[in-house]
């Protein structure tokens, strides 16, 4: 099978303009077919700060309320994922940019969980791995901003992270995935002070090992499990680590890669 | 050869969301391929307001500054693209939203004339109308937001009426194009104040004898003159009326068609 590598783009790199071009250049640079995701980085919280719309985090997940809505829409839809597409195109990588709406490429679900009200913020339903694999085909690299739709007119904010996984799976029928990470760490890191102390390879049994004797950092521990979770359905690995070094990810000469013992 | 409509769609209907809703019903009606290129209505100049960012027009173009270039971006490829997305899926039409950088659709260059800086306002070279034809041909409806890019990194903000006429050049060598300019007239009118003074059919020769003597409309004559260049370079028709009146501007029942005599 054909590899794809579906790659999730931190928040930190977004924010600076440098980092951005460094990474877009290495991400060109990938002959394979590939998926870009992002998310919004800071830019969205700042706009909202400007227009004098309050954000209410919990749990880490912004409250999408209307407003905010539009805003990440603008934002992530808009901005940044055209400002992406604009980069890629002068590297002659030839891009397109699209949300969930576009194509009915992510059917989602308004978030209902007891208590909390997320507001406009989605749950994945589906994945529409025909249309990415039809423009992959037609030899595009795609952008993906992390706004999905509901199929009856609302549009809603949904986790990068999750986009990134849901793709991965879904278009592993078709092809080898990789999915790659890549954060502020240079991967998954056994003392979180130490960046010296990177686990290479973590297979199923050894990551067991490490969770029951708390030694994974807790923040860590949703992004594994939906690794160890999307290696489980079919995608080939997960790979972990600093979006500057996306070369040697995509080689695995740098950060952690997740994967069957 | 295979219908194609490339309908541009004025501000004033996306500045109202029961006008926007009832035309993208008659939009998605539609049975032949279909193109919707849409500008941005007086959102981005509220938000440009709000955001404190001065707006200078010349020649009721925009003045794009570095700051408007960014809000324009967000609001006509993010918010307004996205919108108009999400609303057409919930009515089972498939549509994508694009701008100029996806897919190196519209390449086009910083405008540049003497005495006046546009800022970043771009001038079209070229339509990729293999992309287009790719995406019709998949079963896509389109949405093109007027944001276009040099190819070098710049995106471009550009006139919504040149992309649906440049759109509509480009793809009449593999379809038969009719081109559908919607706005706040019933079409082209003798009388300017007497919407009962419409001309149903404008013919080139009864063009110019209007012209001549003075009884066409100032306004009109950029869009006309664009309209017969448009009929001479391959496309169709062209029809010139009321957005409401969408499904009757399709069947010719209503608005100024524009052909050769």
């Amino acid at each position: 099978m054909e590899s794809l590598y579906v790659i999730k783009i931190g928040g930190n790199i977004i924010d600076d303009e440098l980092l951005l071009a460094a990474f877009l250049k290495k991400f060109a640079a990938i002959r394979s077919k590939k998926i870009l995701v992002h998310g919004g980085g800071k830019l969205a919280t700042r706009l909202a700060e400007k227009l004098g719309i309050p954000q209410q985090m919990i749990d880490g997940r912004r409250i999408t309320d209307a407003e905010t809505l539009k805003i990440v829409t603008m934002v992530y839809a808009g901005y940044i994922n055209k400002h992406i597409v604009a980069r890629l195109q002068s590297l002659q990588c030839n891009a397109a940019g699209i949300c969930g709406a576009d194509g009915n490429s992510i059917l989602s679900h308004k978030r209902e969980k007891a208590g909390i009200d997320y507001g406009f913020a989605g749950d994945i339903d589906r994945v529409n791995s025909n249309w990415f694999k039809q423009l992959l085909e037609n030899g595009l690299a795609l952008v993906v901003a992390p706004i999905t739709h509901d199929g009856k007119n609302q549009l809603l904010n949904t986790n990068a992270d999750t986009i990134a996984q849901e793709i991965a799976k879904a278009l592993s029928a078709a092809f080898e995935v990789s999915l790659i990470y890549s954060f502020e760490k240079p991967g998954v890191l056994l003392d979180v002070e130490n960046e010296n102390s990177l686990i290479d390879v973590l297979h199923a049994g050894y990551y067991k090992e490490l969770k029951e004797s708390n030694k994974i950092f807790a923040g860590m521990i949703p992004k594994l499990d939906n690794a160890f979770a999307a290696v489980s359905q079919g995608v080939k690995k997960v790979v972990i680590g600093k979006g500057e070094e996306l070369d040697q990810l995509i080689t695995g000469n740098s950060g952690t890669t997740i994967g069957h013992a």
